[in-house]
């Protein structure tokens, strides 16, 4: 429940549509609902503008259900994370509607066409082909959000005029999410290029030394770009939350 | 050199105000200005609407005085980060227009009042007294660059009703830097509280296995709150800078 | 054998009901009896108060088994950790009056109903549903000792409202455990309410740098909040087992 | 402000000895009082039992000083850890009652005897000469909590006949501080003699891989004695925190 | 070929026994012999008193078996180490008179009895029954090498006494081989009470912060008992080796 | 396309043989083509005079083919490493031409005979047989790079002698290559013997501290030899490339 | 002791001009001179071209003069790194003719001008101003062997056309030496430029998670560039040296 | 006291030289003496062979003097190590026949030449001139225990001939320590020499990644050659100690 239908159900009652009782039993566990294994935060969409998400590692499918259904009385987006392939089959059994993307992970479930909120657009680049299922859990996250989310694939710095050739997306981005294993060094060359905030996410792609997405993670902390913010190895998902954060009007 | 003086030079040589050759000496190193020990990139204020930022550990006071003086010929504001006290005495004998912050360890050289662009107000939230230092770096960062800036020190995790009190502040902030060391917990709780993007700055202070900050920091990347980016441990300039950026039109 | 039944088995010597063969037999390994791959402790429950756990994990199944024979011919409670479900099926063919919780992984043989013996309440506090199954072992090892515990799941910082609902809970606790994976605030938040001690217990919850749960626990030895003891990461038992320590008369 | 200087402020009241004005001036910042450079935690001690503790690291003796006298009008005892000689200096020419312990690094101001609370012996046992200032700060804080406090110095485990010659200390004890560097033993070996709970401080003391007390810190989250619970690096502090509140009716 | 042999094959050339092509033949590859992938230094039983011993990891069954050949040609006893059990059942049956230790995972093949030419008994004694598998790989190297060895198994320090109860095994051993995992601290407890060379082995027995077996390893170079020699972790095999070299005369 | 090829090209059309439309087609994506999962740097063998490398690791086999038929347009040599087994099978049905090298995960397509361009031998030696594959990468992409080379497998210093007898080769190479896992050595060694470049490649050989090839990395970075330049742990082909840079005219 | 100046010798003694009693003085020590601390590689300069380096840290002021007298004796060029400004003072004084480099701490003797022996260029490129006194040691080393060097400062990666401006002396350079501490991103972007070997030397400039220059290291051995060979963190000399081998005919 | 002269006072009170009380006074601390801050183990050289040696770090010269008071009315030989100047100049006051060992650190108190006890030579090897402080309080310690010790200095493996020209000493020694920093691979390379064991010491000597030590130790640790033990870095003391240990008849 966001703000706007948290009006529309006040409004209801005012002019009789709802009984009090019927507005009661949806508005009394609003706060939070304890099922046991999990507090769910209803509050949150209308606190953050968004739902919870559910983070779907560690979770039993039968766990991931429960909280599905007792969000879906109330929310009209739900966003699974990192989520395996079997966990998802059980899941889209019992929710037909919802769309599993394997390569992000994630399980998406929406009402038709997400409307556009974002005040511009997001640009999600990724350094190598490798790294492309983190950038699309971003994406897929920031197109959930309701944003305008351009994507460019493998123009890593070993090739730099790869980069240069898609200058326009990256000149006109309201925020730009760089995705990169190994060296980590494509945020520090992109957000040299723009004045507007760029959101570093390191990949786990790499071997050696690259230490599990460590070294990507270290060097976009230490980008001699003042303009790059980091989150955690792999989190693509963290990445296009916060751009939608940030596009927000 | 932005925008809006580059404008109004050219502007000058239309009307005659300015000769060419007079904008011509002005304009040649427009992109970068090679002085040995430096290449001074004045194309910077252009392309990212604040000049470069001078880093001034690992520089001799010279140095710095050397690009200080190729800057002045250009930009109104002036700001060098991570400077001694004893370099800083060097410079403001040079330059005392400047005026040099000690405990944040700034000199800030800017023409009287800077003027207000952000959209929005930045909050500058430190969890214990020891990690001023570090947000008043951020503090001054964002206000070199245009911001207003609320600030609210020493709310810890550990007496958490001390945050509360200050909620009004939190809640109309468009952007919050939350600097924090020991276990760093501090962004996550901020964070469950709004929908704005909250930078996390983990600080240096604790000891044992506060390991210099790198426990606040993975806390930080750990956040279970999304809406959390985070930048170098003690890097409270880039947190000021990165706000200012997302608090821009 | 704990004091009690060593004080009732030298009584019946004294008063005729056993023979002194039949109690030098049951005596003679009291301190500890070397069975090849292990050596028993029985003189434990009498120095400790509680029988020696088997820790399944590197031993196989045979082995356990080996132990939980001596060790049945002397205690009422034995408690296996660390037991995989494979393990844990063969022992209950061969002990089919012992139950086998396969969310904490434990093995807890024990005749009926445990006596209460703890001076007052244990909380068991979980951040999130993933922390479930380690805290589940600190419950029942604490249950097995004899105490009455309280349990709250999934109620991290990201939301901290669902905490404050559980506040009566917390504030009559005697002793508290709060589990916690990714950034591991939970506990300096939980301990900074209460004037009790508070044993936190990381957990291998989260990815990237979250480190296997390191960030956790260096995060709860770096706690503000100064009531605050840690175990190891995962180790649910050992904060069941001290908690029931600190909870004796 | 503790619970009984309260209970005594409300009777004053109740019976007309102190008018309704003095008494809403001394509670009207029992919350907390926010002087900027920090947010002083009057409830602590209602809340908590003891009044906040300053940290004396990372703050000015200035700022030291300004939460001293705060704290003042409301406390009895006032405990400065972490203070190093210079700043102590100055502190007790401003607090002539005051007594600073160097070896501790802790600065003390009681009002005379300081009542015994707890409800038994605390014990303090360091593994070498050179952990015992890390031992005395825990001594010193539990004392000041109103404990009493048996000291064992200088037991390590390369001599172990050294710690046997002084179980009687140990087996009474109600909790057990154990204060050990380099390999970090001393805690399994005395939590294997006892049933109470023995909190583990590694220290610094060592060199090599002994990593700054790292390995004196993991040694002791592994003990293979399950009732150890363990503190940050050096923090005889928190270690006499804790035993004070395992201490307690 | 040890010196022994290498006396038996001169005086058999010397004698007329053997002709000199058939020496020439037997001695042309002493020094090394190059098969390939292999440079088979069979020069090392002169030089070091006992043959090459082959390291099964990272080698297929393939090249194994082709070392062996070789070194038959040459040596008594063959050793292989960390052999897992499918390579070991193809070299069972090439090789019909070697034995393979699946718990050590060592494959022995040695003609009858191994002749006693230790000085001394060597002791090897382990912490855990998790950690007989290592100690078993130092057992039968020891052995393999012509030694008398004692074993004592699970007599970790969380219980001393058990380890008391052996004092006479310890007292009289030449060399002690002492292996534990997790906190790693029975080393430095032997070690304090003889005055022979002890060698620690770390098991990578544990979890947490036992690191695989680093935290032992620390704990155990940082014994605060000086006669305490250290191996990697896991390496059964080289303390048995080195203590053979210790019990020479 | 390098710039034989491309001076052939260019030939063609000025004398006519080739229509301009053709040569247009061909050259319009010289710089870079852009297939959605990646963009083809085909102007890479231009300008580094070897065509792009495919990483096959976190590529699915689909993504490889794709890539392998754009380049096929362009290139003569194509180099795929990281090739598991698996995916490998699917190419080699695809380009029945290829060659797969599973010691080496490599695999490769190449019209005949490699033509010899090199200036010199590079020399290839490993410290162990556990160490061959990672040589062998190095080997089959020098080799493929058109340079000659030697190779010296299993010369590891415990056996130091085993090394001089290969003094020849080592003094007449122009490049040299070592390999080495646990302690890493060699590279010392051979460097010390030596007045060419020495490049040292750590492999992920042993166990415990050897860290997954950290300490190699390490230790050969520490070289007392100056001559050591150092690629990441497994990276034999970065190796065989560097080496193949080096020995260019 | 040169091959050149060994031959000279040699024709010297051939036609009586050099006595054989004057001769084998100067020749008995050539392939190692013990003067107790140090054992002098005369043998060095015959069998790497260039004599023995002296590595000033960790030795006293006394013991470089020892070493520098008796290679005086056999060398033209004397090369001292690491050396601090007080121990040069003291050499200085004892070598007149040496020249002392502060900010590269390195001290040369040399004789007038040194003869140009490289076939080609080295370039030396710094990412930050602060890199330069370790780009300065691998310039002055590479000099002193003989070589053209050019050097281009403060070219880092978030202000990429900074470096391209330099784009002439990039591509003519025969060896690449590129230097830089924060995120180490330069050279990769650098090797993807050019065909001929790159050698990144990481520097310890940087702060938080630079981590002493591990993040630079680490990041340049997983550059997505196949060209780049890394050494040691702040080791200029070795950068250098190995340039001027790759260097030679 | 050690076995000799307990014999001897028991024969000195058998025959009645000496009062029973003056030898009761005599032995009755003999198990261990506790002045306070330090429990002295007099019982040490009577189970061990040699009396307790004092670690200087951490304890006031004033502590080390008591130590040493006490000790000195049991023992002949006293040894302090890690002792600064400024503690050794206090101390060498009140005990002017001990004698202080700058490089080594150590403080030896001896009365006049030290009998030779050890059954063979102790060979102590330095890789390089910087690890000479290390190898010297190898030496130091090995020769206050009895033994005849000989001493190679600098002979890392960069020029490995040098190494080769001491194999008559190598050859001949009992027992071999061998110091070295950097990559630490000089303990490989004797220790594949010999059939004896080899006591590798790593030093913090190096930068970068030589990590104060840590990459010497692991790389010995990892050693290819089976007969090497390894002690913390920069022990010294504990590498003469353990070698006097194996020295034993």
């Amino acid at each position: 429940m966001n703000l706007d239908t948290l009006n529309k159900l006040l409004e209801s009652v005012a002019d009789g549509r709802t009984s009090v009782t019927a507005a009661r039993d949806l508005l009394k566990d609003l706060s939070v609902e304890d099922i046991g294994y999990a507090h769910i935060d209803h509050h949150r969409a209308l606190r953050k503008g968004f739902p919870e998400v559910i983070y779907g590692e560690g979770k039993t499918a039968g766990q991931i259900d429960g909280i599905m259904e007792k969000m879906a009385a109330q929310e009209d987006i739900i966003l699974v994370t990192r989520l395996d392939a079997e966990k998802a089959g059980f899941l889209l059994e019992r929710h037909p509607n919802a769309e599993y993307h394997a390569d992000a992970r994630i399980l998406l479930m929406a009402p038709g066409e997400i409307p556009e909120i974002g005040k511009g657009t997001i640009a999600v680049i990724s350094a190598g082909t490798s790294d492309i299922p983190v950038a699309r859990e971003a994406y897929l996250t920031a197109h959930a959000m309701g944003n305008r989310v351009e994507t460019i694939w493998d123009v890593g710095v070993a090739g730099i005029h790869r980069l240069f050739a898609h200058k326009a997306v990256i000149d006109q981005a309201n925020v730009l999410i760089v995705v990169a294993g190994m060296e980590g060094a494509l945020p520090s060359v992109v957000a040299g290029l723009v004045n507007r905030p760029v959101i570093g996410v390191p990949t786990s792609i790499g071997y050696g030394v690259s230490l599990g997405g460590m070294t990507a993670l270290f060097a976009m902390l230490n980008s001699c770009s003042s303009n790059v913010a980091v989150v955690n190895i792999d989190n693509g998902f963290g990445a296009g939350y916060l751009a939608a954060m940030m596009n927000r009007e």
